[in-house]
């Protein structure tokens, strides 16, 4: 099991192709996924098209791409359960600015799987581009599949690049700290940006995954505290998150933000639960990009 | 002026072609709709495309017309000034179950044009069909426009139809009372339904309307009282309302509601300013449709 080599059917997995993807989208949806973000009607920049500053909140780029990367193969791990598979980290690469309507390409591929004993942790990689060919976004997704480990693989990641990056929260006290309730409808809304999985809307699906009610997608919660690094320090060109908690439509966001250099880490909790929901999470600052603070 | 003939300006509006639109929408579009007036994660049957019961509320009948409306030319009148225009009135009725995706093409004409003296009052009509020919929707629309009267028009409505019924509210107390506060973002999340007026945005825009702020659509609160009947009271063929006063985002609506037969007779006001908002206003409720008061 500590074998040096990728199982054979991790190197077969690699060579399967996955077909591009192709999101068209226009004005309306990006103001329906800011809406799903928490933006309101005072940030004209994101909600009004007719603003001379408008565009999509630069988490957006996880949307395009998120048929690419569904798409994926997992059933050649072992035990392989839909119903186990839980959403690890996101990493998200803004390369040039983003249309605020048009048509982009994503293409996925696995790009990692590592035999955690019990879990499968696999990580792809979408590159989506415009209709020139231009990159606009780099998705990296890593997702555990619980269950589905012990098949001989690799066990340790050798090199991840930026998303491998600790991001430990500093000691003193954070530079900002945005705090923002979620609406009970947030699932409901955002849903409509791409994501339709009941888990996030339908009671009974949810008991089955084992929660309470229906949680809020993970690609919201971290939207939302990508929007608070954006409010206080400006555009960033790429943000990573740890995903380590869930979050209940209703409940608060505290996003805490400390900036080192021209990366600010943060770390979000749900505070009616004192729950941290993002760990491991920083924010790269856009070069040229003016800080607020 | 108070000629019993109508001017020949009418006459000649009334032959103007107005062409056909189409309206082609997706269940996105209905959840989308339902949770601009107000819909939330509690109402599967209106934000869950899966639910058994998945359905548009019925005022989502005003939406497929909404750009065959306005396309029907004023500007035959004298002094038309589009600024002046005044939403009045609105009837719909609903003629056939509601698809909840499709393609729907709506054609209007001038109905009726009463010379008020200072204004005009413009009614005109439109019928929504589906692509087999079979109607689904018809919407009766009056606006008023201010400055534009005087032009030697008839005065008085002869034969409006439903439309035109006077709905008084009984002097008992109403049947049913259904409470609402709306959200500060109504406005910016209903306008994604079609109607893209920066009056309901944009501040300076609705200061140049002589509005403190953004106003709420008038349709959309006569869609979070339409869904109040609903509630109430079950499905209903059709609908009208006199708009009577605004609606500034996140004010709290509230419906009166009286049965008086097949007919629900009701009243909104704003809570907070004690503002009737909604007047003269009836829906029928469907034949065979169950009470559920």
């Amino acid at each position: 099991m500590a074998s040096e080599q990728e199982a054979q059917i991790v190197l077969e997995a690699k060579k399967l192709p996955v077909s591009p993807t192709t999101y068209t989208y226009t004005e309306r949806d990006v103001i329906l996924y800011n809406l799903g973000i928490g933006a309101t009607e005072k940030d004209l920049q994101w909600t009004y098209e007719g603003d001379d500053d408008f565009s999509a909140i630069p988490t957006f780029g996880v949307i395009p791409q998120m048929d690419a990367m569904s798409s994926v193969p997992m059933d050649f791990l072992p035990n392989f359960n839909p119903a186990k598979l839980l959403h690890g980290e996101q990493y998200l690469s803004i390369k040039a600015p983003v249309p605020t309507s048009g048509e982009l390409i994503s293409t996925a591929r696995l790009l990692e799987v590592l035999d955690k004993g019990k879990a499968a942790a696999v990580t792809s990689i979408v590159e989506t581009r415009d209709t020139s060919g231009k990159l606009i976004f780099e998705n990296q997704s890593t997702v555990f599949i619980r269950g589905a480990g012990g098949f001989g693989g690799r066990r340790n990641a050798s090199d991840r690049g930026p998303a491998s990056a600790a991001n430990d929260v500093p000691k003193r006290a954070p530079d900002a700290v945005v705090e923002e309730q979620t609406s009970a409808s947030q699932a409901a809304l955002y849903r409509l940006s791409g994501d339709l999985n009941p888990l996030h809307i339908l009671p009974e699906f949810a008991a089955i995954g084992g929660f309470n009610k229906p949680i809020l997608h993970g690609l919201c919660f971290m939207g939302i505290s990508g929007k608070h690094v954006f409010q206080k320090f400006g555009a960033f060109q790429d943000i990573k998150v740890r995903f380590a908690g869930v979050v209940y439509p209703g409940e608060t966001l505290v996003t805490q933000m400390w900036k080192e250099g021209n990366k600010v880490i943060f770390s979000t909790k749900v505070k009616e639960r004192d729950s941290v929901v993002l760990a491991a999470a920083a924010a790269t600052l856009a070069t040229g990009s003016k800080a607020k603070l």
